[in-house]
């Protein structure tokens, strides 16, 4: 039985808003970047993968945030896997402060793909072969949950360009959430309350396609829709303020 | 006399294309937050100007890439300043690969802003006050050229939302790059050629104010420039492959 793995981190300038805290969108990131070095360093990251022609792919992503750290502040992303169902592996997340204390939290359900036919890889055999890579510590919140349906009143237009892809020519998680994120008012997006983010993957979206975004704004919670121009929802979200 | 400063930076996966190589605005960041925690480090950071109300503007940038590193690659950036003129410091930087090889280097000219009225910091008394940070070491290139007129071919348009701005409410630099990148065609941008930038910043952008961007394309150059809706250039600046 494994232990979770602890990855350090700094919030660098490009990281911070107007109002010197972490954005989301950079916390997001290094949750993710997280993720990718510790599957990497266990030998299932996808450089190993790709030789077998498969992918890991994010399906579903929960990050609840309670307080954006400071430019300069260092702090610590735990990680760990608790579970390989038969289609999604959960990847769990805390993140600390220098002092030891919780800001932040986020599990993760990731599919693995075959590149070669598109379709998921049935991961029974898989979660076997990874067991010791498996540590025996429940998700430190609730699993993603379902968004069903989403009836925007706000919108934007996207066309996804270079510095939107990442290296598989999709658009990035981080970009999506910014492109969410950029629909609300700043007063929102500044607000000292914790926050929660549920994001389901549901279509990739491609270099040169336009996205639509589009907002359902509530009363402590804004749900989002995002789709290509081929009429396909890409991505559905929700942002939860306490 | 000082020492040149050294600061440690890895490619990140949210730093590459899809060629998983680091792109140049990722590689701009990493300079540009150079100079910011090396001033800190030595005392005279953002955060000890604003008790006088004065901060540092970057007023023009040369950087040039020979090769862009991979994702995970490990790099260092070396930092001096050799120049305080009546207006503008001048702040250099190279880039090396772990073993020792300079792939970059960038000149960056800074000039330090009274915020309450605006104007430009007469520097001759400050250039006495940092004389022990001042390194006897020429800059690593040209210094930035000017950009005089541009006659664009290729237009694009973008409103600036909450996450194209710094601190100080200003577009970010990173973004001014991606989005010149943005209006380029991916075979031009994913070229192997060493690739000289040049950038002067004229006038800052503000949240909610709509940019257009320009490009005019030559042989082996783009000239670009960005105005905002009250008539204003923000941006002039130019790409070069060798």
């Amino acid at each position: 039985m494994a232990e979770k793995s602890l990855y350090n981190y700094r919030v660098e300038p490009q990281n911070v808003d107007f109002t010197l805290r972490a954005t989301l969108a950079s916390l997001g990131t290094a949750v993710l970047n997280t993720a990718g070095v510790d599957a990497h360093n266990k030998g299932f990251g996808v450089d190993i993968l790709h030789a077998d022609n498969h992918s890991w792919i994010l399906s579903r992503m929960a990050m609840e945030i309670d307080r954006r750290p400071q430019q300069y502040a260092d702090y610590t992303v735990a990680t760990w896997i608790n579970e390989y169902g038969r289609l999604l592996s959960t990847r769990n997340f805390t993140l600390c402060d220098t002092a030891g204390h919780e800001f932040g939290r986020a599990v993760t359900q990731w599919a693995m793909l075959d590149l070669k036919n598109r379709t998921a890889v049935d991961l029974s055999h898989v979660g076997d072969a990874h067991a010791d890579a498996i540590v025996d510590c429940p998700s430190p919140t609730e699993k993603p949950r379902k968004i069903r349906t989403v009836a925007p009143t706000l919108h934007a237009e996207h066309r996804i360009v270079y510095s939107d892809i990442d290296f598989n020519r999709h658009v990035n998680t981080m970009r999506y959430i910014e492109m969410m994120c950029d629909l609300l008012p700043l007063e929102r997006l500044t607000s000292p309350a914790p926050v929660r983010l549920d994001i389901h993957f549901l279509h990739e979206s491609r270099y040169g396609q336009t996205l639509s975004i589009g907002c359902e704004e509530r009363d402590r919670e804004a749900l989002f829709e995002i789709g290509t121009d081929d009429g396909t929802i890409a991505v559905r979200a929700c942002l939860a303020w306490k």
